[in-house]
């Protein structure tokens, strides 16, 4: 084979690319701690940005950052809105490698950078942005969820390298900011014009196909009380903002059970235990323990099944909110308010991809030795954006995590190492490649 | 009558006194709204403190000002835990007169400067730290409760020298802070050494005698949950804090209608329609929309009625958090803490007070030519700490407020008016006057 000349990596080649994985791994471990190592929580992702726009220039990759401008993107499908949060040091990061010449099927990797809180960090057993090694796992916040995964995209591509070798097509490496609120990082690479023939997003969902993955709302239910003095306002009886919002609740909870009845006529969800779940992650009221609340908000969280219309789901969660309000004569005559802070998103199931699935497939056997079988997620991830919004093949396939958005969030290293593996393969196989 | 000779004033006294009142009631006003400028909520009290120590230097009162300090009242009964707050700022200022010679029974007037939070700002009519008068109505957050009864114990004292006399006792103007969440100001001034035959705190309650008061403990319940993914941890379910803290609420919430039950075989509170009130002060919990929340609080002001053993309540409390823990799985294993983090007052009931009592009725007969009417209280007051701790009778008469701790707070001015004669009139008979 001589420089330049485009091939499909037959064995010797494709032994080679894990061997390299395995050479490379003490260093992919050892930067997956430096990810973690930057407290990327919405708002701070600038700092770990800057490691992977550097780590991708030292690969030799074109690197385009830029910050996510909400008036970019906002009258574009799949948007979701952004309330109370500045885009300040929101940066995406995407390093791209052209070949020689074009001769494969051009991919996108995609990850995201952005981390959620770290729950209570006093009942971690050790601190979440410190990555502690034992035995086979990593523990850190986001160590799973999913800095391991996006640098195993990088060191993937290192192993093509330290093979002797280059994809045969152009290869996106997309960090992205934002998915775990909106999802308007990926977006905002669309709207810059990225496209791929597959993107591939290592969520730690587990080196199996994702077939599908729910859609997510997220609202608040904002509810004014009629604030007084403790004892009853000394001569008035107020009302109780907070326990206004609790008479709420429960009609949003039935949701959940509403909802999952659903899926008995699901093409895809029919046999998942409990796709749907109504998430109640933050409540706040009151100011002063003798005041009577003057003010109380809900945050929720719901799942979607993949074809619901977002428009009729928004339409049930208010009519369920004024539904309660109207059971209750205070908040009748002062109904709540339903506002949309955050995901948007429809769910998606992922169809027309059996070439890339074929190429996923044989990689996995190659690492696992075994069938790659497939599964459907009660979570959502940034390849809806792909399969929904570009008509391309969101393949979700990813190392193995326990405790993602808990305490002593940890990822499996093993899995890490062979889902490297497996990228690398898919890389290979899926781009072809050129002689370096 | 000839200079230092001390005297019962006579009626001619009397008018002078609430003459000069009147002259003056245009500079009370004013006064009463430099306070409510300065927003003495908890942490914030110094800046008032500061007009509060030069209005009183300015009567030629000699000036306390002093820190308080936790540790000279922690193992005093009637102290109140201090959780997440500073008394950097907690500064009281007593200032005292002492006549050329001692010949009637001493008085302490006292009040609270420390406000509450205000509600929701934005709902207010005009800003709430922004006094505004509207007919015979001042607004402001702590118009009513009280810097306006406190601005009267000051120009109570203005009267009685406008009309050529001084107090033939000593008299000391306590203005504290820490009413609010906890009565440690005033139980600093008791630390302090200070002590008269009478105390009369000007609470914003009307002008009627307040025969009793609750008493009133603030209680947090922390719970603590096992946070997840809110997919359900992409593969287990977790225990959403927010959720069991509602669990436990409503076993607290029925202690309400069970105390207020109790109040049958109460001397003092049998006839109150209803004196105990179980406020849900403030709820907080989760931090992220999509994890299932680690943690949970709620903040919770009960009353007890006069003579309940604070502990025994206490043990009421937490047997109630206990038992609702125990009936849900996750709960007995997680029990929730119980804080006390403020008020831990007992009630009080004003007796052996004939004499002060027939003085005050004397004045506002004076003052409103009608009998003086009594009352009790759902709410609670300093008065407690002369009665309880110090044999001292607590006398409680103050002016109209409506909507104390809620949105639009405003007391009546005619009533500050009509009080402060009271209070002057009271300081007059009470302590005697002598000529100047």
């Amino acid at each position: 084979m001589t420089k330049g000349h485009d091939v499909m990596p037959d064995e010797d080649v494709k032994q080679a690319i894990t061997a390299a994985v395995d050479r490379n791994f003490d260093a992919q471990v050892a930067f997956t701690q430096k990810m973690v190592r930057c407290p990327s929580l919405r708002g701070q992702e600038h700092t770990v940005q800057d490691l992977m726009a550097q780590a991708m220039a030292r690969r030799g990759l074109s690197v385009d950052r830029w910050k996510v401008d909400v008036n970019d993107i906002k009258d574009m499908p799949g948007f979701a809105p952004v309330v109370d949060a500045s885009y300040d040091n929101a940066w995406n990061v995407v390093g791209t490698w052209e070949p020689e010449k074009i001769a494969g099927r051009s991919l996108i990797f995609n990850g995201h950078i952005d981390v959620v809180p770290c729950s209570d960090p006093d009942r971690w057993t050790t601190p979440p942005f410190e990555p502690r090694l034992d035995g086979k796992w990593m523990y850190g916040r986001g160590a799973g969820d999913m800095k391991a995964g996006l640098a195993g995209t990088l060191f993937a591509f290192d192993a093509l390298r330290d093979a002797g070798y280059g994809p045969a097509a152009p290869v996106h490496f997309q960090s992205v900011v934002e998915e775990e609120c909106t999802g308007n990082g990926t977006l905002a690479c669309l709207q810059r014009g990225y496209r791929a023939d597959c993107a591939f997003v290592p969520e730690p969902l587990g080196p199996q196909l994702m077939r599908a993955e729910i859609g997510l709302i997220w609202f608040r239910v904002h509810v004014d009380g009629d604030p007084q003095h403790a004892s009853a306002g000394f001569n008035q009886v107020g009302a109780n903002a907070i326990e206004k919002a609790l008479h709420i609740w429960p009609g949003i909870k039935a949701l959940e059970a509403e909802w999952n009845a659903r899926k008995a006529d699901h093409p895809v969800y029919r046999n998942h235990p409990h796709p749907i779940r109504v998430n109640l992650g933050e409540i706040s009221g009151g100011e002063w323990t003798s005041n009577v609340p003057a003010a109380a908000v809900l945050s929720v969280r719901v799942a979607v099944l993949p074809g619901d219309d977002l428009a009729d789901i928004r339409r049930e969660i208010e009519d369920r909110v004024q539904r309660a309000a109207q059971s209750d004569p205070y908040l009748a005559a002062h109904p709540p308010r339903v506002e949309y802070h955050g995901h948007m998103a429809e769910g998606y199931v992922l169809e027309n991809a059996a070439e890339a699935e074929a190429v996923l497939a044989e990689g996995h056997r190659s690492v696992y030795g075994a069938d790659l079988t497939e599964e459907v997620t009660s979570a959502a991830t940034d390849a809806r954006f792909f399969g929904l919004y570009q008509n391309t093949p969101g393949l979700v396939y990813g190392p193995i995590c326990e405790q993602p958005h808990g305490i002593d969030e940890r990822v499996d290293l093993d899995s890490v190492r062979a889902v490297t593996k497996t990228m690398a393969l898919f890389l290979a196989e899926w781009c072809g490649v050129e002689r370096l």
